[in-house]
């Protein structure tokens, strides 16, 4: 909440965003994270858990609105219908809204419709704002991004290959989507997928194209859904999908032919930051628990309590440690793309995106473990949250491509700090000369 | 196979030995991998899950009788039971085991069956072996053990709680037991029970005792299963089980009262070799997996497979050399539990227990990575060995709590050494004299 | 420099601050790295080695004094002697004379002269300051704190034992101390001695006395200088001093008897600051030599320059990642000093004094291996860089210490997240209840 | 000593070997730890560091070859010099001749005499033998082998470059070599040098020979001593060489003109067993005195001995297990030389060379920070064991070399597995049609 942003960028909050944030922080401890075991709980069991929808989350809707509490992610200056946050003020948000499994939602802030809704409000023309922009503010529809597929290393996303071909004033899309995440809610209405337009053109990123396309398209089958280390994430889900002569007006097209690489790398600056709040919160919520379990005063192995043994302190103040260091990066990059844009926050975004996954896995391990077998099962939220947050290495792009990345763009300095030692060195030499003196090497006098 | 066996250990190895491991090997990866695929799907969705017993099991059951393998587990020398085979001999063969999932069942050597087969065989008398080693020695019925507890520290087991009180001829049981590994499965017909039975002895060494209850007792309930991450390991499963009023024959009681301690101790020896080795197994296929990723010629991310990139075959190198390391360590632990008994093997054996599971978490967790997302779901076996090999940093007490005991063993050497250097340190300043030399101490003729 | 501030922090250097650090960032690149070299040349071999004053250290003097740079390090707001300068503002301009070894001695900002002259600026009365502070203020000596002893365990400052006695108008010293960190300079006058003045009062923290000891004071010896890795930081160095009946007059005692404790905690903050910006700049500098090298055309191992295998440029990225981080870290905890006072951000530099050093080992080492042999020798700053970075693990305490006491501080918030997390379960039950669902547990319908 | 044998190899130990390996343990502890503090005296300091001969080490010399103890290194089976002891066994004893830093030399053990003396051994002629062998078997005369070249990437051993021009019966050599360990001492009387003889072989191993330089050649200037960390080794050495004109005559050609890469390939194997088997006994010993720091009762921060604090214990456990470990990767890759010679244990060995060196300097480097300041000073033999061994991640071959070259070796197994399990996933297809079931896949069911 508002006592506790890092004092470096307290100052950048303005009194409504610090206002509003407490107001989320109550939300999530005293509405949302109770309301997780109900949600699970409504889900149901078997089928029926892709059909749910879980009637407190329509209740937990109504309630955000009423305090306020909606859409808070769509960035302050960019769009008409922002409610007027920074990056910043909504991170520190999120970061609350990462504790509970239903808040995001709860409050019209929920991955993957936060994206879609930038790149409609961004990209959209008037039309598609009006059908699939406005629902979605609403928070009455879904939509997923349909990007990776099955059959390539889509992490470079010049790979992507699922076919669009025109045919008059329609586009035939063939092809397979996976990890198509929110396809399994039967409110989710609206695909915007990317597939290849132009498989000829020289320039490999403008082969691409991105197409709304409604979900219950003819030709559009799930073909199944899949699991994230056992869990299946219903009714979100993460689908794969088959699309096979699957029409769709052209006039669905966003933004126009080949241009699908600048609407994917729009996206994604802002929802980097939000994933990455949201997984610190996770991580706190994760210390929480554990620290929980170390002054339980039930569970006594060998006559002490859990925080008297052994590393147990230490796994807390690096737990604290780290989490702290992660916000602050998540923090800056998130003020970075407020005032420069997210292009000149790319490297800062980057840190982020690599960092906080690792860091957040790290300290919910120390909690499984400090929980025993309780910490690897339903009745702690550890072993989910650590399963969720795992695909944070993968998803957009493993860490080891985004740290290659990183290092080529470091690497470019090469030249320039060579040169710069070099002429440090010509300058040693030159004094060594001015004040009349020579080095002294070790052994130099030996003489066999 | 007895072709890769480490060369230090090769000439301990029987050629009756050799060629079983042989068949073991052809077995897994011919008959039991593929077989994984079609167990899963016999065990069926929903509560359905929990009656199944896939009948393709019962089918690799007999193929294994037929190819001489069964109960390999049970060590040579101790048991007339036994096949023949020392705990390094059939170590071998368990890493084979560990790659597939149903492969430890099909030879029946699976856990907990096989720790609670050496119960009976150790400590049973003859009517408990005839009623209920026999069927498990044939397989036509399965076990649990019963220890561990919710409300209480159980990595510390004089925490356990579960009330047996002495009623004439019989013990009333009375409390809750979870983590009962094995209850799921209809033909788990027989718990081993560990309660407390004199909570006022002086030595808290003496106040549990180990029963047999037999799992159709009325009073016991099958509260629910736990799940691992989000697998539920059906049908075997890991049970939450209470007992109220539970009443068994006093004749069940096994070894005596008061002998619950000397019971859990001699079962921990050869089942801690046994998943040491299955889960040195499983990292082998998880490095498997990722070596036919990293050459998949259709994954081509920026032009390249992901062979040629980055860390990659640092990645393949550090796994290949932490597995081997870690099988060296249990292999010689298990040479040492074979030619000196297990106790004498502690420090070894506790050194495979924290080791092994640890470097295959850490090898599979790479595997996952190269694979991006179809690492985490269903479609390798990666993610739910992940979530298997987790649990045994907490099963049979935490890595902590078995390092705090060995920090503390190998401390006791601490007087002795510091006896040691002290002698060195008279001995230098002796032969400082000696010479007539003195240390030469830089700065030692600064004057101010 | 000034262009290189983290975006959270920049609002916060003033253009004065941002003006010094562009000259300040000019000055170490351009004249004290070079003049790195020719110092270690005056300095000379064998004995001469403790009473060298390299003569290009006054010429670098005079120049940082007419560039205006002098002093930067005593905080504005505190010290009337102070050029105005937040520890913010001076952090920044820490990490670049952290790149130097001559740098922060060149501008009057060395340790420990900077901890000793806060302490006499803060509780030195009139004379003490006239005749000290002045002196240090103006760089015309240098001073040494000596509070940590051989014979006892130091990281607890509880067990400093020192003899001071108090004789008439005089304290009499006996004892030894170590680490006196530049005391082998020819010019240090003045030792900072904790020593303990009241063994037997009951308050543990009020033993402790600091007096001013003149280091030609008759009595004391340096007994020897001690090493660092095979360094002897002549001519700086590390003392390793006896007392025997050292007397001092009694005005000496520095705010007075027993107030020791009051008096080092007080001069730890800032100079924890200090320490972890000057080690990020030591970072800063090796990723700089490991660039050189990584980009060196006359360096091509298996046909390709360094920066084109396997795992080098994800150690510059990671190595980019972790000093950005930890710079933010450091900062964050110089601004809450800033606006809260060192109390109130007791978290935050604990927080910096153990990542900092970690974090630099760790980029330093990876240079170190991207040279080969040229990376442990006297040919790059990194070996160097390494040894007397390893220190400040262990100095002021060991890392462990303090991550018990970060562990401890943390731990007090589990009666409260107990609490939290409880009510948080007993909301959940009650709306299970008003919605009139039970939470579905798997298993939870077997029968046996 | 032979009662700590690793039971896994103690049956392949010699009873006459074990005999061996108590006498060494009992020299190591007794006689050269103690005569290590004399040694470092005996150096001296300043430029008598390197003309010492210190007197202790031929008293030693004299005492080791009346307890049997010399060039036990020469492995039995290959060299009719030998004393008789495989690999294994003499690994045993190496271990032991790491604890302490004269030791190797006082049994004619010593890096590089140990492969210089097998290169002449195996590759020599007689008069080569005569001239060279001889004396060094005697221990009279020192040697050093000179690869490594400053301006190139001397990790692949094709870019050596330092000229040998044939002239007539002599050879004339131009250039300059560096980390020519052993250089300093003033009884290294030979070269062993490598350099390019045939620069326009098409097959770049074909290029380079290796020939014989006596160090006191016309032409030859040792330009300076390289330093590790702070250390200067003396009289051993790192040297700096320069070679002008060097005129030798053919005969000294070493196997003949350009079979250079086959002697160093040649040389390898056993110096790398030895290399990791004395830094495990340098592991040990840094073990030791960390178990006799923290039992010390006279250091006792905040009222406990070390033993009881946080996380002490766990790193005594981790550095047994680490170690034990290691020994066991070490020792298994002796006996596959020993039984199948280096080149069918070149994986083995590799492993050995790149877990050894990290496993002992973490070790090393806990034992440092359990000693506070001591532990980087010269009062231990922590720091300057560290120094040492650091170098081994670098030399011959920084580890990052080795990883890429064993993750290429592993990765030819790629298109075996990759067909493996295309095998299986059939058979599983196969088995499927045969029960008549199909995969159950989650999500399938659903429809929009």
């Amino acid at each position: 909440m508002s006592a506790q942003i890092p004092i470096a960028v307290r100052d950048r909050v303005s009194d409504k965003a610090a206002k509003t944030l407490d107001i989320v922080a109550k939300f999530v401890d005293e509405e949302c994270i109770p309301a997780d075991t109900v949600f699970e709980a409504q889900v149901g069991v078997g089928e029926a858990r892709w059909q749910a929808h879980p009637k407190i989350l329509e209740d937990l809707k109504e309630k955000a609105r009423s305090l306020g509490l909606w859409n808070m992610f769509l960035p302050k200056g960019h769009y008409k219908e922002s409610p007027g946050f920074t990056n910043l003020e909504y991170g520190l948000m999120a970061e609350w809204l990462g504790k509970s499994r239903v808040a995001s939602e709860a409050v019209n802030c929920a991955a993957p419709d936060t994206g879609n809704m930038e790149v409609l409000a961004k990209y959209g023309n008037d039309a598609q704002k009006a059908q699939w922009l406005k629902p979605l503010m609403d928070g009455v529809i879904r939509s997923a991004f349909l990007m990776t597929e099955p059959q390539v290393a889509s992490s470079d996303a010049r790979n992507i290959e699922l076919k669009m071909v025109r045919d008059g004033d329609h586009y035939v899309l063939n092809g397979s989507k996976w990890w198509s995440s929110g396809a399994g809610d039967p409110r989710c209405k609206i695909y915007i997928v990317m597939g290849k337009s132009d498989p000829n053109n020289k320039d490999p990123y403008k082969q691409q194209s991105v197409i709304l396309v409604p979900s219950d398209t003819k030709g559009i089958t799930i073909h199944r859904m899949l699991s994230v280390y056992g869990y299946d994430d219903a009714p979100h889900g993460h689908g794969h999908i088959t699309f096979h002569n699957v029409r769709v007006p052209a006039t669905n097209l966003v933004l126009g032919e080949g241009r699908g690489f600048e609407i994917i790398q729009g996206r994604l600056g802002p929802g980097r930051i939000h994933h990455a709040m949201r997984t610190i919160g996770a991580a706190e919520r994760a210390l929480e628990w554990m620290l929980m379990r170390i002054n339980d005063p039930t569970k006594t192995p060998f006559g002490k309590q859990l925080r008297e043994h052994g590393v147990i302190l230490e796994w807390v103040a690096k737990s604290r440690l780290e989490i702290d260091a992660a916000r602050l990066v998540v923090l800056n990059a998130a003020i970075k793309m407020d005032e420069q844009g997210p292009k000149a926050a790319l490297k800062e975004i980057a840190q982020a995106k690599v960092l906080v996954p690792q860091t957040a896995l790290t300290v919910i391990d120390r909690a499984v473990q400090s929980f025993g077998g309780a910490g690897v099962s339903q009745d702690t939220p550890l072993a989910n949250m650590w399963a969720q947050i795992r695909t944070l290495r993968l998803a957009d792009g493993p860490d080891e491509v985004h740290l290659q990345q990183m290092g080529r763009n470091e690497n470019r300095r090469g030249k320039e700090v060579a040169a710069k030692i070099a002429a440090q060195k010509a300058k040693a030499e030159e004094l060594l000369k001015k004040y009349n003196i020579t080095r002294s090497e070790i052994g130099s006098n030996i003489k066999r």
